[in-house]
């Protein structure tokens, strides 16, 4: 079976450890509630777009541990296919373990673990199914140097790229400019990548044009819940606005709208780039009336019949 | 098959993850490594038992998911009967998410999850296993009333009972002394039972003896390198030295002496107590020289041809 959209990115295994407070070095906190979610923003965005109905083949790698074997029959069960998520047994899957203390705020160590060893040449083995893709969709969570092979692979047989500069870089190397038609930052991500402190549309519109210069085709960036800006060479910037919802858990928000970006420009194109960016704000919104990531995003039979006519 | 040893005790999966510094609230950390370990203070001990020869019957509860089946796995390739660990859809599999950080020290958060849940009524399932045994084992990572059920019905049969008093309870209920035979504890567990600071055999015989006039029938209180000391009504206490081995991780030495005792117990009756205890030391000490916890106990053909004759 072809698929539209290819992810190339990160698996990553969220172990959210819930506790009263932090424990200090030395001591053992009993814990009050202990969850298990699969993240990552590649896999994280494979879902996104699989849910509204994208074919999504998803190019990654894991470790050859019990963490590993779930997120494969994870992905599976949501219709992502897996066939180049390749198992790797020199490192670990991809893990975050999180505290979350009472009041909200967590505290998060990281191992990218095999994520970091997905190679050019496990892109490479994708090449036919990449070819017969429509878009491609990277971050910066996996090995840069992969992120740019698949995006300038892509590029040579046709596909749109999307390029979510994730997490966010001090510095991006020009070739990513080159080889992404979009490049989608959030506030933090754009204020990193050109200095502008990123708060509102009038200073996201300042960061979108400034990424222009720099050198990328098409910038969006997102803004939460005051939608997202966009800019591109001789052209005047646009606001999206946003949906205002209730917010319960933003988690995995901003992936959410790549996903969906992903799918409206791959089945959507003739809507026009700003309807799918507005279409894409609302798909976001839903996800953070729920608690979640991957959990949180909704399928297309859940969501308003008008965001698919 | 009819199993000689049965624990009645805790699973957990140890997450532990090296960094060079604990984050604090708000923080992202890239960790160094992550491992995943099999642990828990009735499992360890099910594990060392095994390792020795023992055919071991493990009472035990886990959750509906990965961890669970994963634990389930290592026991039954450890040679440990699994027929009586249950898993349960209500609570996930114990974890304990454990950060060391650069220096070696460690923060624990813990989640005892299934292993709460491990009922009176699931060794009751397990009575007819239990009375073809000879010796069962507890601890106190599971619900009190649990392991106080599964001493007694394990006398009523007339097996001899092991309590490895741990994690450390500042009391305990009487029945436990009624129901145990061997009471168990290391430095800690006898310092908070008795109020006798126990740093060293002297102290230790002290805590050991005033046990024993709680009402505990034989008392021995472990103490690392320098060995054990036990005590018994109407007899001279002892002291049993320890052998001197260069430590590398001390973790679950304590378990692998229970183990081991349990073993010997059912084995080696008749070598007398004080030689059943020498030897168990001899065998926690060979597991300090090596890292992990269940992957450092030594199997019986790893181990000194004497230690079983």
């Amino acid at each position: 079976m072809s698929c539209d959209v290819v992810v190339v990115g990160s698996c990553n295994i969220d172990q959210i450890a819930y506790a009263p407070r932090l424990p200090s070095v030395g001591e053992t906190v009993h814990g009050t509630k202990y969850e298990v979610g699969f993240g990552g923003k590649g896999a994280n965005q494979s879902v996104a777009a699989a849910k509204l109905g994208a074919k999504v083949l998803m190019v990654a790698k894991v470790g050859d541990d019990a963490n590993g074997y779930e997120y494969i029959k994870n992905m599976e069960s949501l219709g992502v296919n897996v066939d180049h998520i390749t198992i790797s047994k020199e490192a670990c899957t991809g893990v975050a373990p999180i505290t979350v203390v009472d009041g909200g705020a967590n505290s998060i160590i990281i191992f990218p673990g095999a994520n970091m060893l997905l190679s050019s040449k496990d892109v490479a083995r994708a090449a036919s199914a990449i070819k017969a893709a429509k878009v491609m969709v990277c971050q910066l969570e996996i090995n840069e140097e992969t992120s740019l092979y698949a995006l300038k692979s892509a590029k040579e047989v046709g596909l749109m790229t999307i390029l979510n500069p994730a997490p966010a870089p001090s510095n991006i190397s020009d070739e990513f400019f080159k080889y992404s038609d979009i490049i989608c930052p959030n506030e933090n991500e754009a204020s990193l990548l050109t200095g502008i402190d990123v708060v509102d549309k009038v200073s996201g519109t300042a960061a979108a044009e400034k990424l222009v210069e720099m050198g990328c085709n098409t910038c969006v960036v997102t803004l939460g819940e005051n939608g997202c800006v966009f800019a591109k060479a001789n052209m005047k910037s646009q606001h999206v606005p946003g949906i205002k919802v209730e917010a319960i858990d933003t988690t995995g928000a901003g992936d959410a709208f790549i996903g969906a970006l992903a799918y409206f420009l791959c089945y959507f194109k003739d809507l026009g780039f700003v309807e799918i960016l507005s279409r894409s704000c609302k798909v976001a919104a839903q996800s953070v009336t729920k608690n979640g990531t991957q959990t949180s995003y909704r399928s297309k039979n859940q969501l308003p019949v008008a965001l698919f006519q």
